[in-house]
Formats: C-alpha cells, sequence, structure tokens
C-alpha cells in the first residue's frame, strides 16, 4: 500500500509517499480501508520532529481516518466487516490502509459523507473530554474558544451551540470573524485589533467567562485567566504560542480558578473507548440526525500530503482539512 | 466587653485592646461567649493591613472561637442556649462575645477542651475543603503538605493519616521535621537542607505525588508542579512565598496536572454551613472518639494578643496558637 512518511524532521516536503505492507490487525483491532483522513496540528508538529510517536504507535503520520472495514482481529468477530466507520487512531492514518481499535470506532450514519467523518474523532474528542469532562462547562455557561475557526475552534463552536453553552471566540481577521459568526460563534473577537481581554468583559459585562478553552498557552495564559470570573476553569489543549506562562496565584486562589489541560494520543486505549462510548451515546445522536457536521476546508490528495501541511501552517483555513485516499 | 481592635495596619503592637457593645444576634445568629479563640495566619496579614475584612464583617480579628451560647436570634430558637460550642466566624474571634451563624457551629463533645475546640474550625475546614473537595484526594495517595508544623501543615497530617493518605512534609529545621514525624507525618523534608523536589522523587521512587498543599506559591509552584505526577493537583491556599510564578504549561498539559486553589473567609454563609454539614458527618465522629485532636502550640490571654502574633511571625510555633479570654 501506498502511505506518507516523514523522511525526516522539517518543512511539509519531507512527506513523503512510500509504499509498505498492509498491516494485519492484532487482538482488538480492525483494518480500515482508508477513503479519507483528517489533517491536524499535532501531524505538522510530529512532522517537524517535536512531537514523537508514542511508544508501540505506527510513525506514519494521521490520527483520524474513515473508510470500510475490510478485516478483523480474531477476537473481535466478524459482524464488523464491511462496515463504514470513522476511527481515532494512534498513528497510521495518511496511508491505504489503517489500523484502529474496534472500540475507538464509529459508525457513519446516513448524510455523513466519509470525508465529512474522517474530519471528525481528533477534534470531536479532544473538544468533548477538556470541554465537558475536564473543565465541566454546563448549558447556560460561557465559553472562550481562541481559534475560532481552526478544526478545533469550529467544532468547539457547534459543540458549545449544541450543548446550551454562548461562545465567545477569537480569530486574527474580521474576514475570519464573520466566518466564525456565520457558524454559529455568539460572539467574535479580532484579536489583531482589539485586546481580547477588555472586549470579554465587555462582552459578558464584567463578569467573565466560566471556561477557556487555550491552545495558544504562553503569555495568554494570563490574559485567559482575566477573562474567567470567579470558579472559572482554563484549559489548555495545545502550547503554540509558548510553554512559560506566569500566574499571579493570588488570582487563582481568590477567584478559585482552575487550570488543567491535557493531550489526547498519550491516553491509555481503554480511556480511548469509554470516550468513544460516551460520544456514541451523548454526541452521535446529534450527528445521525443532521445537528452537527464538521466544517470542511479543502481536500488534497494523499499523495499531496505536504501541500495539505503547507496549507495548515499558512493558517488561510476554516475548519478541517482532510487528505482524499481511496 | 473587651476586644482586641487593630489600631492602625502595622506590627502586633497595633493590637489593642477596646471596650465595645456585645453584640446582639440576628436572624440565623447565635453569640457566643467566648472561652478561647484560634490564632491564625490571615489574622496576621489583615493586622498588616493586606487582608481587609469582607463587606459585613467585624474589623475585629478572630476567625474561630469557642464557648458557650448565650443568646440565640428570634428565628434560630432557644434549643442551642447554653451549649458548648466551636464555630467558624467571619471576623470578631478576638472578643469576650462573638456572633457565630448557628448552622457554622459544631458541638464540643465530652473530652475535647474549649481551648483545642477553638484551635480546629479555621484549619480544618480549609483542609477539608481544599484537600478533598478541591483536589480530590482518595486513601491510597500521597500528599506533599508545605508547612509541616503549622496549624495548617499538623490538621492536613492528621487528616492525612485518618483518612489513608500517605503525607510527606516540609519543614524548616531537623527539629521540626522530628516533630512533623512523632505528630504522624509519614515524611519530613528539611527544606534548608535538601532539595524537597529530588526528596519526594526519592521518596516516591520517582512517581511523584498526587496532591500538593501548597501555602508558599511563588517560586514553589514550578517546583511543587515537578513532583506531582500524571493526574495530580495542586492547591493553593495562601501566598506567603510571592504571588507570581512561572510554569510550563505543556507540564500542565502532558501530564494533566490541575491547579486551583481557594481561600475560606470570602465563601458565603451558605456554602460554609455546607461545609460545616459535610464536617460533622465526616469528621467530627473522629473528633468524638478521640481520634483526631489539635496539635496546640501556646496560649496567651486575651490582652496579650500582640504577644500571639508575634510568636506566629517568628515561626517557631508548632500547631495551633490560642487565646484565653473567658
Amino acid at each position: 500500500m501506498t502511505a506518507i512518511a516523514i523522511a525526516t524532521p522539517g518543512g511539509p516536503d519531507v512527506l513523503r509517499p512510500i509504499t509498505m505492507d498492509v498491516p494485519a490487525p492484532g487482538p482488538g483491532q480492525v483494518l480500515i480501508r482508508v477513503a479519507h483522513a483528517g489533517v491536524n496540528r499535532p501531524d505538522v508538529v510530529q512532522r517537524q520532529g517535536f512531537y514523537p510517536p508514542p511508544p508501540g504507535a505506527s510513525p506514519i503520520p494521521g490520527l483520524e481516518v474513515a473508510g470500510h472495514i475490510v478485516a478483523c482481529g480474531d477476537d473481535v468477530g466478524d459482524a464488523m466487516r464491511g462496515a463504514a466507520v470513522t476511527a481515532l487512531v494512534n498513528g497510521g492514518g495518511y496511508a491505504e490502509y489503517c489500523l484502529a481499535q474496534a472500540d475507538h470506532c464509529l459508525p457513519v450514519p446516513d448524510g455523513l459523507s466519509l470525508a465529512q467523518a474522517a474530519a471528525m474523532p481528533e477534534t470531536l474528542f479532544t473538544v468533548w473530554h477538556n470541554v465537558f469532562e475536564r473543565a465541566y462547562a454546563c448549558d447556560g455557561e460561557v465559553i472562550l474558544i481562541h481559534g475560532g475557526t481552526s478544526g478545533i475552534g469550529t467544532m468547539a463552536v457547534a459543540l458549545a451551540r449544541l450543548f446550551g453553552l454562548t461562545s465567545i471566540v477569537t480569530c486574527g481577521s474580521a474576514d475570519k470573524c464573520a466566518r466564525a459568526l456565520e457558524l454559529g460563534a455568539d460572539h467574535a473577537i479580532d484579536y489583531k485589533t482589539a485586546d481580547f481581554v477588555a472586549e470579554v468583559a465587555r462582552i459578558t459585562g464584567g463578569r467573565g467567562v466560566e471556561v477557556v478553552l487555550d491552545m495558544v498557552a504562553g503569555d495568554y495564559v494570563p490574559r485567559n485567566l482575566k477573562c474567567l470570573g470567579v470558579d472559572g476553569r482554563h484549559v489548555t489543549i495545545a502550547v503554540q504560542g509558548g510553554l512559560r506562562a506566569e500566574i499571579n496565584m493570588a488570582e487563582v486562589m481568590m477567584r478559585r480558578l482552575t487550570l488543567t489541560g491535557s493531550t489526547l494520543r498519550a491516553r491509555t486505549n481503554t480511556f480511548k473507548a469509554l470516550l468513544a462510548h460516551e460520544i456514541h451515546e451523548t454526541v452521535w445522536p446529534l450527528v445521525a440526525d443532521g445537528q452537527l457536521r464538521p466544517v470542511m476546508d479543502v481536500s488534497f490528495p494523499l499523495h499531496d500530503a505536504a501541500a495539505a501541511h503547507t496549507r495548515m501552517e499558512q493558517g488561510s483555513h476554516v475548519g478541517k482539512i482532510v487528505l482524499d485516499i481511496g
């Protein structure tokens, strides 16, 4: 089969098609003939050499795929064979065939294309766990979402809308703010022309937000904390703006703030299976009835994975970039 | 009645006896004839002018008292009159009489002296809420407690022992480490002669602790985070070492750390009543049967409150300092 390997850490052009054996499903696994694979920021960081695959994971990039199951591990049984699924995978998605844990798959309902399906697991699992299970967002609360037109940002806005949260997003241009509002954000702040701390205070009448979904870190963190009201929660899922943050511990203590965060890839298979089950029960019905769709940017053929990465790094995309494979 | 007022912000000598009217209990309140009042670090900070009483609170210092109820608000009824109680109060404890919310009182069981009783609410409520309700400490886990011989520290060690936690404390001398071990700490680190980060790693076999109870903040925070294992929780209850902390957000995200904190005095009466009820159900039986006792340092007569503050500021005390009043 054809897969995209990382020849050496570097720019997008280190992504090179190679030929390799189709992998065989082990215990608990299924083999998916990949129709589409989602492209995510961690793939870019992995390509740059800063996010090595965890032990046992494929060195091929790609954390989410959709397609049809063509083989099943001995203990899985054959009932899933032929099913159209989307799956969170621990690497190997940029390929014609990809292994997944059977219990990390979700069925593709009628009306959801395989390209749309491939664009969902990574952002959906990440946002669901961090916003609802780590930051305990509740209906009626207000969430500040940075990167409002990113794959993560658009998924967060969609889930906020479906689960009764008011969303405030930040974006890097007036055009992106307009797009974010079209896509369901309640408020959008152009961080290049306005101070988001002051804007959040204005929008919330000085009360602040209950939750910040942070993928910037660095010097955004003290500013994010100023946006949080009493008992506010700050959850970090990426550190694109730098690792170091200077925070005021009196502010944490006096306003009873909580800072936490997580990465998805490092979690155990058992955790991911429980999360997939939770999402199947709570979110997937909204996919099945058409209320939740990923925001699709553009797609590229598998052999143009480098162009997909270039587009993500240029930052002009809105929503999800996917690879068309089979 | 005699009470101790803060003449002006400053050193211990600004604490001056004054004569004032005995207050009358309002709705939901009782009047306590104070036998003893506990002395706490926030009293010192209030005296220095850095921790003003919240709106509506007495300007007289003192956050915990024990004594007998001598009058009850109209809606409280007379059933509590004459009872020996200890109470968390929102100020006014350094006085011959003090108002308390009726539902912030706990009965003084046989075998607990009124001086011991007065030494419990502030540290017990603070440690219980922060360690078990904010940091979700569970039996079998390991907790790092700074200031192991302080009032807070000795209460945290006692609760750790009673609720199945392993405690590691830091203290500022070999003598204090020895005292902390006598008082039930499982491990004690002299932070003046050893690097507590390295010692915690050694003691835990590199796994780290699940919980840090932090009253230092400042540059202790990044060191505390290095002591936390995966899914560790860091709870700040004071900022004696400075407000500003530089933390590594990648560390928070990759190890799924949680930082939070709280102050007790700012909470609503309703919150404190719920906390008192919880403590009555979970901890008070251990007081009633003699398993939990506060560690008592020395006591001073009310008119020597300045001497009590001097002792706390010198830092040579072990456990709780109380004022003898009536």
